[in-house]
């Protein structure tokens, strides 16, 4: 659910191959976040997308996502990825509640849920998460976007987001009442 | 639900008598917060209760809580009440998302909900608010207290918190996830 | 938020010239109701839209939605409105939890949020509502439709709902996972 | 987080050994229902509880509890672990939405938070399920109990759930308004 052709930093506990063979007996326990820039009232102001190409040359967007390891809280795992996506000098602030906005449950093939994942069964607990930082893009991204509210909610954005983030997008918007 | 003796400046745009004569009428809408304190990763902390001395001469702990004005959005009154509560120091970070995690219903007869409000029926959206400044009493308290997490899920306090606010106070533990 | 032109059979415990000076004053508390049928897993496979005339005669789509009276629970309200749009066969499940997916602030002048009531300033929660029996459309009602999430997803849609009601039909098809 | 000493059904896509491997080395993902009945109009009023003696012979309180498989929905694994331990003829009401009322992780180590499974990392997502039919103990079971929400909010109770489940068993009565 993160990087596709770089090597997984959270894999750690579990060799590749070991991966390979967990992905395909049991779902996976991810979490997402969707970050965003709030006023001095709570608004949400933007969100912050993350553009790449796929292995196909194409562009997408993505979330923040990465899987939750052997003896992690959610918390952990949420802060361990978004420094990892969007740099140290980030400064997120992590949910007081541990109930995530939204459930997406990812499946191999296509048609059991709106969320799809080829390499595996994964579920994921999503997050709004408000940053009061700096961001800087990962790696392997072309371009870290901040879009408003009604441009996060276009249907173009929807269409180029990889997995069914689109739909997730819109839950996190509709989650805190800025879905245009 | 503010104030006992003193002018409620919530009731500006009514006299007090339309607004005595309001109350036996229609339901009034109210915002209540539970100000916490959370470390670097979200978790809450602490809890702050307000205590003071009801005209019988006993000690009840409250909640912030007020009325919402015509005109005013559910945040604008949120932070209007949280300033006159806490001061304008406290520095509240108010919530993302316009969805509480309660509703508490006051009616002015006991048993028809878990809250009483002798004068009035009112409906209260209810939010868990991390403040990150100074909190200063208000002139009517006798006390501002920070407890922790556990202390706040005892019966001793549940019992001392009037209109039933210490089943709220509780529901606050629960949905962030440290009730004890 | 109900009929415009005909009477309001929510406003009994207020004449019609109170209740008009009361919505220049203090703000109103609505409930709101998305019916849904479900199949057995829970998963919401249609969602109903009732259409009307506006006096400009044109058609618009919305909600079950009505004021919440003096000394009344919200679900007693819920149970009235959604019987009275929908009539007695409908057998709607109610909530078990009083907590709203969302809460819609109606304000007289555009921009203050995404919905609009000419007439009042309302705060409406918002329930979504399986429904098990037979709709009966009411007697203003042009006609009474079940749509499948996707159709209820779509732009056209969202833009006939009335007030402001397209954003919230989304935020209800979002918080229960199936918003297109 | 099901069975103790007899063998786990939901263990079917790994053998004995390969599980106890996983257990190891990553978070499992469970679901885990608290099953209510509830009146006419959406309020609880009652809680079921699984009581059954531990490996040490203590009476012990649980929740329906279990694995989520390799494919499976989240509610396709709650219906398979209702059904399970309540019978063919409970007719639970699946939730409409995927949106956990809490999320809780346990711990092989105490002290990380609320709740404890020592055999392994586990990320429950509970939900509050209301059953319309009968239910029937499980094999293993000693009783079968329905209690108020009164009773089910004590702290005899609470001190008896296994794991850490008399918080989660609050936060249920929290999340539909009926916590003492």
């Amino acid at each position: 659910m993160s990087s596709v052709g770089t090597p997984d930093p959270s894999s750690a506990w579990l060799s590749d191959e070991e991966l390979a063979e967990v992905r395909r007996r049991i779902p996976l326990l991810y979490v997402e976040a969707v970050p965003v820039r709030v006023d001095g009232m709570g608004v949400v102001t933007s969100v912050r997308v993350l553009l790449r190409a796929n292995p196909a040359g194409e562009i997408t967007g993505t979330l923040v996502s990465g899987r939750v390891m052997f003896g992690e809280t959610l918390r952990d795992a949420l802060f361990r990825h978004l420094e990892k996506d969007l740099g140290a000098m980030a400064f997120p602030l992590l949910p007081t509640s541990p109930v995530p906005f939204q459930v997406a449950e990812y499946f191999p093939i296509p048609g059991l849920s709106a969320y799809v994942d080829e390499r595996q069964h994964a579920v994921a607990l999503a997050f709004v998460v408000p940053v009061t930082g700096t961001c800087e893009p990962r790696t392997d991204a072309l371009e870290l976007t901040w879009m408003t509210p009604a441009e996060a909610s276009s249907p173009a954005v929807h269409a180029e987001m990889e997995g069914g983030r689109g739909t997730l997008l819109r839950a996190a918007l509709a989650s805190v009442g800025v879905l245009g």
